[in-house]
């Protein structure tokens, strides 16, 4: 950590500084340039990390060097990790599928969604049970009935499932009829929710927040790491943009950007990131050709009856074709795309 | 609503979209122009709103005309609500000075920082028990010790007092120890929480998400009033920039949208919108030139300890001066600052 | 067009508007709501896009139908176009490398940079001679020595060559030395620079300004087109963004969102667009993967000595990888990387 | 300068650092940390920074301490500049309002906005002789004989002038007409136009780019100064956002933030920040509160008839009201409403 002292600055409040920092426990080192003079502070930086350094009369700024995450970070865990959602891999050369409707809407219709995007490569089946609706006026999902819906229609086909929990009161209900637990885009800075979803084993699918900076997400993955919990996938959703051409800005940079930083996989989700059906085949294979771990997409069989995000689902056959090229592009980076134990590819 | 049509749509396609706008119980009116044809949809507009009318074969894009929200529009409530805090009034020309530590830290520290802004002309005391840290490592609040801390120092200054909750499981708790609930920026989607502050009759101070439009706001606002908690103030506290020198961007002009949109009360929160002291009392003139109906400031009496956020708190002495400044401009716009009952001024 | 009336819009206002409609050679068909009244435009909509309608009392908002650009639009070609620049092609199938240095420095620097991106199958030599440097104290470039140079070493490596315009008194000057002229993200939006390269076939290589939307983007295209200039090279090279960990934000799906809008080619800037050399490669492949129609890279033997944007250049060596991968990515998608004829490979 | 290392640097590299740093005449003071090594850079920080120390292999980060402009600091010139434009004068307590339309249209239409805007108090006459317009196809102005007519207008009211150039090339015959020239916000990295104004000793109004930091901005003004042009009035005209409700956001954090590096004069133009008539008083309000020295807003007398932004323009007599408001304000803040000398008030 570096401490920049403002020009002008007093012989007495370097002192106080200095003294502050060593009151902290690290070491101060003095550095008089010709217009600034710098503080180095040596020692260890996340100690003082939430102490506020800058609010000390005479520091102009403070840099900090470290990354403010640890169990996240490469530094603490230099391999990939790879994460297993029922014999499904993400991460370390593995590559998954997670598809399937926005919302449970009912068995029989999630039943043809399942059929279809398991039959074309999809590793793990998604469906909200309960929904973040901008609009209090909105579906809000099937609550528990869409969560035994998922469940039994996973089993039937054999696929791992996923699904969101927006209430720390139902970490534990969703962890039970799920192999992978989701926290939104919305819910990303949901520290309790966070926290709670850290106290189980549960795989996590944690979405970046449409705000967030790579930093700011991988912190959130900290708060669940830290909790005892390893199994955390990171997934790139796009971030707000000025332009109103698309849902969101798909800032497809985030997956070498988070390789670089942490050990943790990282998917895309080009159907949020975009919201737009025409745009989702493209920024797909753009996310695996990054180097991500694998692709979230909505897949709908009759997006115009769809209760919630129709208009941004891929039809089945439409899903079918980009799973496909997905297929050719990782065999290329000579990746393996993942499907559940039993699935014959 | 207006349905705008493809470029080549068929007529098998134009009758789809007609049928399915009557199944939903409106009515379609046809208007084929030299390029283009379009559909208006009349009717009650928000009985569609959900349905995914853009997703049908044909389509191009859906326009909606009447905004989403109805309870918070001033359609619904052409007079400014004016939202008592416990004496302390928001709207219709009322303007109140929220102020206080980010953080209750200690009842000594919030007594002597409670007892400077009282004096100053605050009328609501501030202060977080539960706060929402980006890195699980920092100081995450006392929680109901901070509660009862705060309830204390508030009643001894005649204050009311006002603190955010995060977890859908304390809002009853938060509700019994405060006069005001604060939902905070990372919290304002977090549609969970926002159903439960509807519950209660206890006045929710709404700040806006980082991402949020102003749509989005007064969209968490429905969310509240639809569960029959009529009084919430709406709060401007900056969204994301490109520009590093400041915390956020401080959307001045959310004040006259919101106010154009609808009868809540809206203030500024200069604190976290700029993150920075030296830009802090220019934001909050700026805001109530504006029209914004209060200021909330962050006070600390030794920022250099604070547990939270102290770089970017005001000293007491900065908070009387700006208060003194936002007084004058308050009577210059015929408004009055409003204070506690019994209070001296 | 639609035109959308506000609530209690008088008889005398719709009048006045259905006047003003028909006034600019236009048809205009009244729809009475439930809420509210709209009235569609019937005719050329273009003729009227330039009219203030929303300034007319009693208008709510003006919704556009048709873009406003129609000579760069796939309605107006909907075959993509193929750009020819020496022998090296973009769109169709075609895909092209240009790499070179960010400013010519030396005729000895660029002589060794352009062997070496020649041998790993770039096509097009870029360098700048008139740098656009946020600081007026920063190196401007060599001027008419460095298009001299850029030209004789070009001619050397069988390489056609792209530079950099930023003067309208100067696009005769860089026409005559350059085989391709580029007109950089700060000067998007300089329509009188824009109006100045279309009176040339020289073709054109437009980059997306930092805040520009795609529309934006194709709207300055047209003002070349307009010109007469058939030849547009269109070039995504990222956004504004909010996180400081990238230079810019890369925005992979304007690729094809301008593939799906226009007929003219779109390449991708990895090297602005990110600013980090880690991050170049996977971005690059990402574009390609997303369908772009050429890449371009800025790569130098010895960052540390360059006097621009050292920091962000590939070495040879690292281009020579990115390069083979995007070969067998192109090759994957059944395109072809175009090299300058009588090119070895 | 702090030159931060990378982890696992080798004594090489560091001494090769140290090296680079000398050979730029500067001295290197070394601090090695408990994790990371920092190299202080002491001598004139100015004179390294277009070095690319970035690119030295083992450097991780390059920590500048003093801001990149010299001229336009508070530090180079610690009283606030006053700028005269033809007697109205910027900064320093003085604060001016400059009014007119978006587009000098005609001798009629300009003389009956001046009078209304002369009347309510406005300091200096605006109108577009050269209109920046995204589409090819709309109205670009009259050019020299809009100069003339706004030169004879301004003349007949005693009011000086101000419009925009957007081509070097025109730079001096503008200059001829007018009492003050502006550059756009399109235009505000266009350097060669930045240095063609630094020629004259006009005054320039130079807009803050829609995606421009406030450091961005400065660095242009630089331009100018450094050309020896002390005359430049900042403008803050609202940046980039994701909120389609307004047309962009007015940052009004600038000014305080501008303030407090430079000394100099800054003004707010909530016409083009908002782009909405019924956001443009509290703006204006809100910008002179946040201590601004000047607004510019745009007036016409039949928006709907106007070539240019019709829908953003205020009326004569909603002009006049906000004018009014302003200068009660001014007063408020000591501060004096500038008019032309001779004016009756």
């Amino acid at each position: 950590m570096i401490i920049v002292l403002k020009a002008g600055v007093t012989t007495e409040q370097i002192d106080h500084v200095i003294q502050r920092v060593e009151s902290l426990g690290l070491r101060a080192h003095l550095s008089r340039g010709t217009y600034r003079t710098i503080i180095g502070v040596i020692g260890d930086e996340q100690q003082v990390a939430a102490a506020p350094l800058e609010a000390i009369p005479g520091v102009a700024e403070v840099v900090p060097i470290l990354p403010p995450y640890k169990l996240a970070s490469r530094d603490a865990h230099p391999e990939p990790s790879v994460i297993d959602v029922g014999g499904v891999l993400f991460g370390g050369g593995h590559l998954a599928l997670i598809a399937g409707p926005c919302a449970v809407e009912s068995a029989e219709r999630l039943d043809a969604i399942a059929a279809a995007v398991r039959q074309a490569g999809a590793g793990i089946l998604r469906g909200g049970a309960f929904k973040p609706r901008t609009s209090p006026y909105a579906f809000q999902g099937l609550a528990e009935d869409g969560l035994r819906i998922l469940r039994q229609v996973g089993d039937k086909h054999g696929m791992p499932v996923v699904t969101e929990v927006m209430d720390p009161r139902r970490v534990e209900l969703v962890a039970e009829y799920t192999d992978m637990i989701q926290i939104g885009a919305r819910n990303m800075q949901n520290f309790n929710l966070l926290t709670e979803v850290g106290r189980f084993q549960k795989p996590v699918l944690l979405k970046r927040g449409m705000s967030a900076t790579v930093e700011d997400l991988l912190m959130s993955a900290e708060y669940i790491l830290s909790q005892g919990n390893p199994n955390v996938v990171l997934c790139e959703r796009g971030v707000k943009g000025f332009d109103p051409s698309t849902r969101n800005v798909f800032d497809v940079s985030a997956v070498p950007n988070c390789h670089g930083l942490s050990h943790l996989p990282i998917i895309v989700d080009p159907s949020h990131a975009t919201g737009r059906p025409d745009l989702i085949p493209a920024c797909a294979l753009a996310g695996v050709a990054a180097g991500a771990d694998g692709v979230h997409i909505e897949v709908h069989n009759c997006p115009e009856e769809a209760l919630s995000d129709g208009p941004q689902a891929l039809l089945p056959e439409q899903f079918a074709q980009v799973a496909e090229q997905i297929r050719a592009l990782a065999t290329l980076l000579g990746k393996t795309l993942s499907v559940p134990p039993g699935a014959s590819r």
